[in-house]
């Protein structure tokens, strides 16, 4: 398989993508065969790099006494964020779920290394954030492997860094970017969770693109970006059997 | 599709994250059909992102004189970071290519806006770089949408922000976090281009993987991760007619 994928291939990647939720309670507790995690292990560890830098690491956390204590640390955290949101927001905070922590088969530290490949990091001296970036896009291979095998996944970022250091014993350099849960769940919802509470609405994506220069929402009219406002507004993932 | 997908979709997802290259060079320059970069960007648009924040903006680009101004901010940038590197890392420095800049059927500019959605991101408060990882996850969204529609893609980071705010007309606020090359290239190489110009290796996935803690690289010898370092070993993708 060289070039182009073969159009079921093409759409079972597309469908990853679009039913890939963030998931926060439903979670079964069931443990994972160690194959599975083994490969989206894997799959999170063929991710881009800058300078192929590789900067990852993954904490694996199943005992329950230290997946208590960091549900605590989040719950800590969720409780101080609810101070600061306020009228309607601040209504629908409590419903903001981290049960995940507790339930999923596992929780998964995802933390960054900026040492890793020491000093100079091809890239990365134009963009120190480079190093972050590598690992999201980790997670987010991760994210759709475990959609793929039907499992779901939430990334939790409620917490203090300094908690989560002490509880997993990180280094002080070693950044925690995520408290991954992850495991089988009840069900994949069709929306985004926060849209299902009316937390937010996905933008248009047409609002999102610009033509040649920031600001410029139309392209021109004769140019080669002519009929794409067109094509932006049609884009739209149909799953199997819908029309 | 609710749960776990075919054995035949599943392995196209991992097809796309294993056969996903980073490609500076060997684009054919043709153009991208408008349904298909569409397609592409709405792929891009369903990543995860903290508290539905969609931080980021795609300025697209195909004027010839605009991409050669880019090509000589990346240029300048290339040479500039290619002083810093020393002994044998500064002989292979030269071998980075940037010619894709000029010759993909386009260039996409992905930003972070860190003002979406107010100023309180469900989420955001706790790690500010949320803003950071919701659009790495995009563009990795993007990353494997193309691969599968046997596209190449590479990301630049390989300039001064000042100089791609200037070009593009982004306000000051607006983070640029990649130059994105797409379009047909002439092949997809087995191995990341890093690591065949002999830049770097992968790091086997057995040496990141911590138990319970950080440092702990072997489990508990009767605890729920026995067997895993075996399984992480023995973890590995095989294409589609490889036994």
């Amino acid at each position: 398989m060289t070039g182009r994928f073969s159009d079921a291939a093409r759409r079972a990647v597309y469908e990853a993508i679009h039913r890939r939720r963030d998931l926060r309670e439903g979670y079964t507790g069931e443990p994972l065969a160690h194959d599975t995690l083994a490969r989206l292990l894997l799959a999170a560890h063929h991710a881009a790099s800058v300078g192929f830098m590789q900067p990852w690491n993954f904490v694996l956390i199943r005992g329950a006494e230290l997946r208590e204590a960091l549900w605590k640390a989040v719950d800590k955290e969720r409780r101080s964020a609810a101070v600061i949101f306020e009228g309607e927001q601040a209504e629908r905070f409590p419903a903001i779920k981290i049960e995940a922590i507790r339930e999923a088969s596992l929780v998964i530290c995802v933390t960054v290394d900026p040492t890793r490949r020491g000093p100079h990091v091809l890239g990365r001296s134009s963009d120190e954030d480079t190093d972050l970036y590598s690992t999201a896009c980790a997670v987010q291979n991760l994210w759709l492997a475990a959609r793929a095998e039907g499992l779901g996944m939430g990334w939790v970022t409620f917490y203090r860094k300094p908690d989560v250091r002490r509880l997993l014993e990180l280094p002080p350099h070693i950044n925690p970017i995520g408290l991954i849960c992850l495991g089988p769940v009840a069900a994949f919802p069709d929306q985004p969770v926060l849209e299902q509470l009316g937390w937010g609405n996905r933008i248009p994506l047409g609002d999102l693109v610009y033509y040649e220069r920031w600001g410029h929402a139309e392209p021109e009219p004769d140019g080669p970006w002519k009929g794409f406002p067109e094509a932006v507004r049609g884009a739209a993932f149909r799953s199997e059997g819908e029309p």
